[in-house]
């Protein structure tokens, strides 16, 4: 029986444990990746383990979220993030240099390594045929720091891939198959990896579509072979040298088993508000759209946004309809710069940013009240836009283009009328320019970090007390994303690097009143839902309400990067052993623990909670090493007494 | 005694008074503009008067302002402009056309006619020999309806330029210097006409640049001459038909007079916080700078964006410093691209933005704390980029691409050893593209008004009381902006058709309270120094304070835009008969104005005020018409009672 390529990877990489689901095991990294929304925090983190220089093989470090700048707060972050890359041996991707997974792909990836990213749609990286992992900020922190990477061995999922995609279809339509397919919650505990003769037909930048939207499969990664074609976008990169062939075994064996022919999938589109809301773009056609975003992590690449060019090329966009791109990144700006692109989509009508994350989460491009937006993006979650009660719809950059020239969603085949298949194919060679990008001095000991007024040091948290007595402060449903935790956008992101003010935002969208009630009732809990804390890794929608007095969630299931965050700052992660006792809790509900700090350091793996006085039974799913850090109050805590008891 | 041409352009318009000096007069009005900030209000002043379709001959709405979408309103603001501009026959440019002033140049100016804009730098259109007034929202709503427009007489300011320009100053520097010479304030009541030899060597462009910040002087408008320029301009444009040659009188006499020998005009630079506040660039050479910005409506023609992109060309933006690219327009966006001008500004390290006014009026882009920040601006008031205590410079795009080279403020003749002096020339004919600018249907009577949720009709407002008690609710200094009273910003702007909502912030910046205690207080005062009102057009200004139930501002001297503001919206302007009677009044004083509706009614021009019991004589230099419209309670309610007279 041969093994997956993630299993070999993960043999490749393994430092602790067992290679069996469901067990925890640590895993060496040798690259990480910071934004700058996840990045303030992760960077005061970094300081506070007191390493002097970052001891991973390479550490990025980009602004690509907030770069509005509608007060100091963004710039003052910018100067921070430089001066902090420099002083730790981090490089630094500027802002507007684009979106940390494209630049990655381009710049930094390469296969067959380990790459630990502070933003959840890190797995773009298996573009590259890179084992590439989405973190809470502190568990970048501390690779960065040169500490293993603690998770749950996954379960491997195998899609065997055959054919080809049709015209018209793209990499973006294999990622909705299996969104409709597989929910939300399909890829939950596990690596996706696409194998088989079709993965071969699929450019470097396609495969790295498919690996982003893993990340609203709710997989722990996905990775992809490096082959030929990751050979070629490597050379086309200038760094062929790094290209290594990685391919599974012939005989080798997965835990899970799906199988996608390309040559059956159509057109598709997520529906509001979920990702896998999917429904073939044929069954909505003719519903008129207001406004159009081409761009975003999901489809940055040169490939998406020449293939919009082309469409739009000597057309103009429909009456009535704003249509925005946001270029992944200068380089692939510049690549259609240089091949004409640029002024088709100018000539067309569209409004052209500079690259960066901008609308997919939340900075600008919000659409107006009920106006339908059809967006090349990952997510659509409700708000997320920036506007309530949003009507955000994902897919292609080919649907996103039909749009744009109909004025109405439009089964993109149905441009053959217009042009033939524009079959645009990634350049053999990129122009390259590395301007944006700011390599670390040798040595940075000597750089002065700068610290703006908003940039707040992190906050201090006591241990796990003997017993908990805590009151209900919210209740939530299914599938409720970090943005409903902690909201993104222009008004709340500015404030990541400061716990306090942001932490007055915390589930704003959902109850308003919500922090002011957890601040009012000291100790607080919440309560979830399956699937609770999916979407993003921002770790603040566990720090926040950490800082706001919540110490405990109770849920049907949890997300994972999002209960790893949860236990970083030392809030109990509970399961209901029985769904049904979900539907006995209700906000305002006192809860009890008792001796939950022998509990939980005893190993329980059953944690009795009492509701008004009834018992419920829930679980901890914890390894000996989460229980450390919940007993020690969070895992800047442990890592601080470990180095204590080392000195003392 | 021969005419100037701005006397000639006004006898040519005139429809009411006597063309004497301080005497009310009305014009004829031959285009009307408004832009997104200014224009939902005046959008809904026009909806007031009842009028289905304008009666101007040409009239615009531009979308450049509010372009960030951080949240639904400001696309439902530009989903109201597009219908209500269909509706009502308004020639819609959409967002990210580009700048409502560089648009109007190149697309309908037209010399010899009058422009009346909701937006302070109307007189950019000084660049195509056109006589452009910077105005209130309503008034121009009115000039919109087809009522003619009152000012009071300016006086004609002659600046007689000689010899021509040295390499690397340009028409930026001109209007410094003139800055420099007469400040803030010496412009006001005045029409600043440029004439001499010196003008034939200045392109039409570079007379908008300097018409644009006559703003700055406070002056009414500024006029040039319609010659070989202005021609080979509108030819470039494919609109030659239009030109017609207009000059003043050989032996023209003027109110005041002053000469500029271009030969002599060095590179200047406008320091913190004023843009009088200029000193030559070498003496402040060597200051470190963060950010530098190009654009806007001062600085956005073809050349002056070429211009930068010559120099950056093959070169690096200096470490540590962010260069910014606003576009002036869609156009000058395409033309730089075509010449190859994109590129160069890329690979340079440059964020090009989308055309727009952006970091102008603090839409984005602020600078950090402490942050040194050059821009090609024409304010810098405080505040104003959305960052408090900013240190923004105002410069011309040649100091601008300077200091990105060097990475500290460097007099640009310094770039000499770099490159030649590019001397940039705009396209014998610029590559064309109105996709961005939608003309209104034939019959726009069937097209519904899009109101979203945050465009609430225009509040009611009482007559003057037949007396006046009412408490000084702030006391400010000299040359008060509009910034100031009525911040604008990305947290501001959006509110703007919104009254109740954009009240809470008034004097935001000045006193955080402000709102609540004239709220709390019921009618209220302001008390102002010299030039109070200065700078932008923005009638909320005055609307939002009355809305808050401020009816009297007394103050050393009004800006005119601000004066009229308060005129339309039933404000009485009171000017200190002795200006050291300022003095003796402080916030909290009880003022009185008693019989002041006899008093208005009864034209007398001096006011007694009882300031705590003590008498304070005050003036009120206001016009029969003018003090109709305060006795109604603003202008929106004289024209309603005259409409009802006829009617009854």
């Amino acid at each position: 029986m041969g093994d997956s390529l993630s299993m070999k990877i993960l043999k490749e990489h393994l430092v602790e444990g067992e290679l069996v689901p469901g067990k925890e095991i640590a895993i060496r990294i040798d690259q990480t990746l910071l934004q700058d929304a996840t990045g303030t925090m992760a960077m005061l983190e970094f300081m506070a383990t007191g390493i002097p220089r970052v001891k991973v093989g390479l550490a990025a470090q980009y602004v690509d979220h907030n770069l509005l700048q509608t007060d100091n707060k963004n710039a003052d972050d910018h100067a921070f993030l430089a001066s902090a890359a420099a002083r730790f041996g981090v490089r630094l991707s500027k802002p507007g240099n684009g979106v940390s997974h494209q630049v990655h792909l381009e710049r930094f990836g390469v296969p067959g390594t380990t790459l630990l990213g502070a933003d959840s749609h890190t797995p773009t990286a298996a573009g590259m045929g890179q084992l590439a992992i989405g973190a809470g900020g502190l568990d970048v922190a501390l690779a960065m720091a040169g500490y293993p990477f603690h998770l749950t061995c996954p379960k491997i999922f195998g899609v065997k891939l055959s054919n080809r995609l049709q015209p018209w279809v793209s990499g973006k339509d294999v990622v909705l198959e299996m969104l409709r397919r597989h929910s939300v919650k399909g890829g939950v505990g596990k690596i996706i990896e696409y194998y088989g003769p079709g993965v071969a037909t699929l450019s470097a930048t396609d495969r790295a579509t498919i690996g982003n939207m893993g990340a609203e499969l709710g997989a722990t990664s996905t990775v992809f072979q490096s082959d030929e074609n990751t050979r070629l976008f490597l050379e086309a990169q200038g760094r062929g040298e790094l290209w290594r062939e990685l391919m599974p075994d012939p005989d080798a064996t997965y835990d899970e088993h799906d199988e996608i022919d390309l040559a059956q999938v159509v057109p598709l589109i997520a529906c509001p508000s979920s990702p896998d809301n999917v429904v073939p773009v044929s069954e909505i056609e003719g519903l008129k759209v207001d406004q159009v975003i081409v761009g975003s992590s999901v489809n940055s690449s040169f490939r998406d946004l020449m293939t919009v060019c082309r469409i739009l090329d000597g057309r103009r966009i429909a009456q009535g309809l704003s249509f925005h791109i946001n270029p992944g990144s200068r380089q692939v700006l510049e690549n259609v710069v240089a091949q004409g692109g640029f002024m088709m989509l100018l000539l067309a009508g569209g409004q052209v940013h500079q690259p960066g994350c901008l609308g997919c989460i939340g900075m600008g491009q919000a659409p107006g009240t009920n106006q339908v937006s059809l967006r090349t993006f990952p997510r659509n979650f409700p708000g997320r836009s920036g506007t309530k009660e949003d009507r955000v719809y994902l897919c292609s950059p080919e649907t996103a283009a039909a749009a744009g020239v109909f004025g109405v969603v439009t089964d993109p085949r149905k441009l053959e009328a217009l042009l033939p298949w524009p079959d645009v194919k990634n350049p053999e060679r990129y122009l390259v320019d590395d301007s944006g990008i700011e390599p670390p001095p040798e040595d940075g000991s000597g750089v002065e970090i700068v610290t703006g007024p908003n940039i707040v040091p992190f906050p201090e948290f006591e241990a796990l007390p003997e017993g908990l007595e805590v009151e209900v402060i919210i209740k939530v449903g299914d599938n409720v994303s970090t943005d409903t935790i902690m909201p993104a956008g222009n008004k709340v992101l500015p404030f990541r690097s400061n716990i306090p003010a942001i932490s007055k935002f915390v589930f704003e969208q959902a109850d308003t009143e919500f922090s002011l009630r957890a601040t009012e009732k000291g100790d607080g809990a919440v309560v979830g839902g399956e699937n609770y804390g999916q979407g993003s890794s921002r770790e603040h929608a566990a720090l926040a309400p950490r800082y706001l007095g919540i110490r405990v969630k109770l849920a049907k299931s949890f997300a994972r990067i999002h209960r790893s965050n949860l236990i970083n700052f030392g809030i109990l992660p509970l399961v209901f052993r029985d769904p049904a006792d979900y539907d006995r809790i209700g906000q305002g509900d006192r809860i009890s623990i008792p001796k939950v700090r022998e509990l939980v350091q005893g190993g329980a793996s059953e944690i009795p909670v009492f509701v008004n006085g009834q018992e419920v039974a829930t679980l901890l799913q914890a390894s000996e090493r989460e229980r450390r850090e919940l007993l020690a109050g969070g895992l800047l805590n442990a890592v601080k007494e470990e180095s204590h008891g080392r000195k003392a």
